[in-house]
């Protein structure tokens, strides 16, 4: 049986007849210039015959970094996540680190556990796209020293850098559409309070509604418990049952939105033609669905890129704590099929529906 | 300008009053049952207090082991593989590994580059989902003593393990589902055949249609670039010109398929009831666009977890290079409705619409 051993640096320098330090030197390149051409080259032909992989370890122990930055997210398979991971890792390849990603399926006990998997490794720095409003463990890190972003998302301390987008303008952008095609009775399925994104975009709906002439009345509000499909049906389920007249409902995601179209179709109605229903995110696919959704565009693979250069800022100036940044990306509204003006009758049809089942 | 230091183990030790031994044995899963269980609470406290991190890397040159395994897509926000990274990340987690991801754009040479960075990082294994039929990087690295598994697609040499998925089986249900419905005259869009998932699923058609009483033409087959939307639309388009007759396309993956459909729309032609599309993956969303697709359902998330189970195995027995594995999980038929019998004029439909445009 063969014993399977990794070539070593002592291997490479007895293969090419030079000292060990000689190969070092020759495979660093920060001091590749100390050899002449010559021999690096014959030290790179050797290293790579021999399959020799230089070991970071060593470098991890003497710099104390690892080089490696940890990336937290809900859920990678949630649609919504992977063009940001990918702006992250972009952006920090360009600077030669690796991204550990983990998933915290949204619990923040589960965060808890799996960011202190992370720092047991000895990761320089994190971007976290899990963060709740208020999360203590985070704020400890990046008390203690560690290097930390939240992405999407941002926490109510303002001490904790973030990258997000401009929630209150796209909820603006959103309802002036809604109010241009002549809806009066709109209304909304909120996200989760606890979450900056839930918190931000409920809140902006809430002032920005009167300005419009929209009044929200508090029958006209349901909270979703999570961001997703099931949440938006159950809510619309609720608004139905409610039996308030709407010919719009405004979601705070694209998620929560499909859902919501999901449960009207059940219910025998249609979207637009009878309610229009509008996402935010403009998650991957939500052009091809059935209706293609109205919803707000936010730069996902530009949200990652530059919080992940912030966080290389950070963590190149480890002696100084620099002024917390929060940078706002603008967003976009994408008029698709989900929005059309209310029918004269939606909303007698919306409550003839529910009182015909209830 | 506070200067930031990370807490050592000497720091714990004098918080708590005892020798450092004791700190790293009680921190240490393996060792803990050395120390009584007060000492250890009142270190876990002191060391939680303190933000002590144990540093991997120490642990790393020891052993020369990280606890960290490669994964390679293609790109993450290819929305067939956050499924599978999520099920290799599962696995992995259970036995204390965490997962570097990267992206390579499905070149092989950003693949090789991409590779050569995680190997230099010195990975203890890689999930290789980017690899094709043939690729000599990652025979050398397997050969060369790392533990390799390639996931949803193989290479030709069989040496190099892998869990995939049954493309035979699954081309066999579908050609049976169409035609069950009545379709005589059926297209395939193929995949890349560089890729293994391509040259399966492409070889199994060809076989089995034959079977089937269905004769392929080479009129009726096109080949895609790339396994994505544009591509798909592209091969469509390449089909209605060709003015070959036609009622159903049998499309290698889902993208294809939503790329062959809007490109039958824009021709004024509909799927199912003037043309059935079908896909293969049941990647996520295909069940809410217009029309939710027909597609064979692969074990997504399974596949990566199984495949990271099998590295696992090869990781913890390094001095012996065990049998490869191959693996093949079985897959579904999921029947939509982008599916219908064909109508008794669609392929003069489809014969006429190419004449009036070309």
């Amino acid at each position: 049986m063969l014993k399977r051993r990794r070539a070593t640096l002592k291997d490479v320098a007895e293969s090419v007849g030079v000292h060990v330090s000689t190969v070092s030197r020759a495979l660093n390149p920060e001091t590749r210039h100390l050899i002449t051409s010559d021999i690096v080259r014959k030290i790179a032909a050797a290293s790579r015959a021999l399959g020799y992989i230089p070991n970071t370890a060593a470098y991890s122990l003497r710099t104390t970094r690892t080089k490696i930055v940890g990336v937290v997210v809900p859920d990678i398979t949630n649609s919504i996540f992977p063009p940001i991971i990918r702006g992250v890792e972009d952006a920090l390849m360009e600077h030669g680190y690796a991204t550990v990603l983990v998933n915290t399926d949204g619990g923040m006990e589960r965060e808890a556990a799996m960011i202190e998997a992370l720092a047991a490794r000895g990761v320089d720095g994190l971007v976290i796209a899990s963060v709740h409003r208020d999360d203590g463990r985070i704020r400890d890190l990046a008390t203690q020293g560690t290097p930390v972003i939240t992405v999407n998302r941002r926490m109510d301390d303002p001490t904790i850098p973030s990258v997000t987008s401009d929630e209150e303008d796209g909820v603006r952008r959103m309802l002036t559409h809604l109010a241009a095609l002549g809806h009066k009775n709109i209304c909304t399925i909120a996200g989760d309070q606890t979450i900056s994104t839930g918190q931000r975009r409920h809140d902006a709906f809430m002032q920005i509604a009167p300005e419009l002439g929209i009044e929200p009345d508090p029958a006209n509000v349901v909270f979703a418990s999570d961001f997703n499909e099931s949440s938006g049906e159950r809510c619309m389920e609720e608004l139905l049952a409610r039996g308030v007249e709407f010919t719009a409902v405004h979601c705070s995601n694209d998620r929560l939105a499909i859902g919501a179209i999901s449960a009207l179709r059940r219910r025998g109605l249609s979207c637009p033609a009878d309610v229009s229903v509008t996402g935010f995110n403009d998650m991957p696919m939500v052009d091809r669905i059935d209706p293609p959704l109205t919803t707000i565009r936010i730069q996902q693979h530009k949200v990652g890129y530059v919080a992940a250069e912030l966080l290389y800022e950070q963590m190149r100036e480890l002696s100084s704590r620099p002024v917390p940044q929060h940078i706002v990306l603008p967003v976009d509204l994408v008029v698709r099929s989900s929005t059309a003006p209310p029918p004269a009758i939606a909303s007698k049809t919306v409550r003839r529906t529910v009182k015909d089942r209830t």
